[in-house]
């Protein structure tokens, strides 16, 4: 029996990256936070501190900002994957690269003038591996809610259980969804697009007998609509809202004001996926 | 010499109010944090433990859910100044109350379908004191950025300077302001939104010198359009973005791929008043 | 009728200042988070964005890292006088300087070895104004908590009490505390420790009738031991236990199972002073 | 090609848990925060709103408190347990239940009096399969530094490296760690406080070439000290602090004075492991 060096990896993280083009009056603005993890013949600097093989994380901070200026930002995730492939075929003794970048979105003013829109963050996972390139595209931080159209009801009751059954509740979450590519080639900005709006509006069309109904309908919509991808994993926070009681104040309250609880929250979280679907790669199942 | 009480207040912080208005199938949202604080002759507690004052903090709480039920919420300042009065109108020990409310914005996605604004956070402060009545409105959160039009020169330089002047930057910040009113009566909701889009456009619209002069300018432009208010007060962080230097890389970087730097950060705070501008009551002045 | 500017103040805010001290084998670490701001005659750069008087907030971070080597850093205290002495003497426009300094506590692990301390955040905020020199010492985050010794009962009832009277509860807090300074000397590292010192032995040794008497007592047995402050500002949230209802599983729960709530929370805030403690220069009232 | 449920799991997140002993004058204080997630055949509930095998996380949040008050809480472990094996056994339809639980330490300061000691949060994840139960104790937020000892060089530089080579650096972390129990049953308070001591050692005492070295040594050092433990992660993030330069102003900086960055940062991710260790039964791998 021997001590032995296990998975690892390295790399910067929290790259911060904001870059404006200037084809005329008319600006553009990119804003991204890029982590890159290299992984592969590492052991020497961990057994000896040998650094032979240790591109310097500061090295790869620098190569966003030169990429950056090189190459362009057309998405994330086309620029993950130019990363990714940098690094892999660049240094010998990489073999597997994780670029994560989350997108911050930025709404028009003028010209030259933005505003942040603070409704969701667009994110972009590349894993480029000696298996082959998986592409995985999502989002955080995006809050919906219904005011109607969702009940939890018919569940098993055990001698814990106090919670009555409902046909009428507040039913909000925070969306945070990933969706594997089939491929490393798309419209990245336009599927983006499309599996976002897929999200929203099965959020907003699905009478709700659980968040789980919920989820697996959102998932499904994003496939149905958007055939380049494999397969969606979502992880639906339960953000209650609990019905004040104001019958002490003999005080009705029909529906009308609510507790927003902060913790604890149910957590919901699923994948929706084809049957056909090929294996990810990497860091994918829940 | 004797060790006295000075002044104090106590209150309930961050109830959590969220009412649904349910006039027909489109419904309404409000989303409120709420704040009371409350002071006057409050020594017994504190000396003696003689709680024969102390509404206690929970009785807050339930008030903020009931009067949203029996008085309805038709905007953050109306909603605190019902909840500042009730309780130095109730407890005759109580000589003074501040609400402080956060109101966070939903966008319609559907009739009962919502989705959170991310952009900024709409606050409003209220004070009733012997001396008279206040509202103080606000917004936090909001990010604003300009690509250009901002310079920074002419700037003195001592012995630890080493800033160089430049015609050409990115200017960006998170603003916080509140504005003070003249009165304890208006279109609470048309006079935010008017404020909010002086101050916006003030940014917008300003060839910035300084971060100072962008200030005055947003200030100025609230003050002109809005006659109800007596001045306003912003904190202006400069959230620095800095050039990458690409030139070890054989790179120029003509104002394209910038580092967004977290800390440390400037912090530009002023107001900007009416020379007959009525004395603030409290909780004011910088 | 006119626009006009009122007071505002600049400054750069968080610069993040580690030094570590090599007497020998034997190191030193002081880990500080320092905000500088500056007022005085700053007219022209908010009305016409005329900079000669804006000394760069970029001078001002690197006066901080620079004057730690050149004077080291005794305490947060002693390093803030030099800092706001040195830009009111410096600059002619500047009249006035605020130094806010966190710092962050290591605990020794051996000759060069630290371990980051959670427990509080010392602070310290020093004013230079026309009108003299003001210091103020603190702390935050200091979280205290008396599973026994707290009641609360006695308090008015309304309409929308519903709160039960109590003889039995826990009591925590999450101290934020400052004290004011007669004076702009002292040995300010003992002078903290004997009054944090102060801080915890009254929370723990008061039997408390209300947070607001735990509140006086604290404050007071901060004055009454240390004769170099003037007074003492205390905001304490009531970090509130619910104690758990397990009646509908057949169970007692005699004062053993908590729910630790997030918000809403009480809020306590007081001043404790002596009646004849000179005014506070600035910044200091309720 | 069809649309299908995958893998899938649900609970109750964040059930913060305060449980006060009181077996005479002196109290002992366990704080905790639980969550919960189940999996199993759950697919009704997705497919098509069917509750009848979903037990509702409120009731997940009640059995924390109930089991606190009817089996105590011995360690997390212990605590973290019981739950799973309670989920499993006593509802047909789930299979598998994961428990995540934070400890946060309070230091005594009398016999009913306690300070929250912020250095480090203890975690405890079990994970109960039809494949077995695995026992994962870990920690977070424990923040090193050694101020010497720490050199970075030998790297490989490629077009875009412009990092210096160093042999004297500030080495600091923030240690993310978990490590894996062979079995399920142990002194776990023991257990944990050796790992973490194993931990804390091996940061101070490795003169160290890489922070991956430095990670191999404070892994190997826990294997080899407790043979309970199968294998270790750690996920170390390099918190960068840089040498002020400060020769614009003719002052040497030997070793001085720092600024410490927040991002980006390094972050070194590895595991370390035994060559007879059993395989990990669920969500162990990087």
């Amino acid at each position: 029996m021997a001590i032995v060096l296990g998975s690892n990896r390295y790399g910067k993280a929290e790259v911060r990256l904001v870059r404006v083009t200037r084809p005329g009056d008319t600006h553009g603005l990119v804003d991204l936070n890029v982590s890159i993890a290299l992984s592969g013949d590492l052991a020497a600097t961990h057994l000896t501190g040998d650094n032979a093989g240790v591109l310097p994380t500061d090295t790869m901070k620098n190569t966003v900002y030169a990429f950056a200026r090189e190459h362009g930002v057309t998405s994330p995730e086309a620029f993950g994957l130019l990363l990714a492939r940098h690094f892999v075929t660049t240094q010998e003794q990489v073999t597997g690269a994780r670029i994560s970048i989350e997108s911050y979105g930025w709404e028009r003013l003028g010209p030259h003038s933005f505003r942040r829109a603070g409704d969701y963050v667009r994110t972009a996972r590349i894993f480029v591996t000696p298996d082959g390139t998986q592409v995985v595209s999502g989002l955080e931080n995006l809050v919906l809610l219904n005011s109607t159209a969702s009940e939890f009801r018919g569940f098993p009751r055990d001698k814990y259980t106090t919670l009555a059954e409902t046909t009428e509740r507040i039913l909000a979450t925070e969306v945070d969804a990933r969706w594997r590519h089939r491929g490393d080639s798309a419209d990245w900005d336009e599927s983006f697009e499309g599996a976002k709006d897929a999200l929203v509006n099965a959020f907003v069309n699905t009478y709700s007998a659980s968040l789980q109904q919920t989820l697996f309908s959102m998932g499904t919509r994003v496939l149905d609509s958007r055939t380049e991808l494999a397969e969606i994993r979502l992880a639906l926070p339960n953000k209650h809202h609990y019905l004040a009681d104001l019958s002490p104040f003999d005080l009705e309250n029909p529906g009308e004001v609510y507790i927003a609880g902060d913790r604890p929250y149910g957590l919901i979280e699923g994948t929706v996926t084809r049957d056909d679907a090929p294996p990810a790669s990497s860091e994918w199942y829940l």
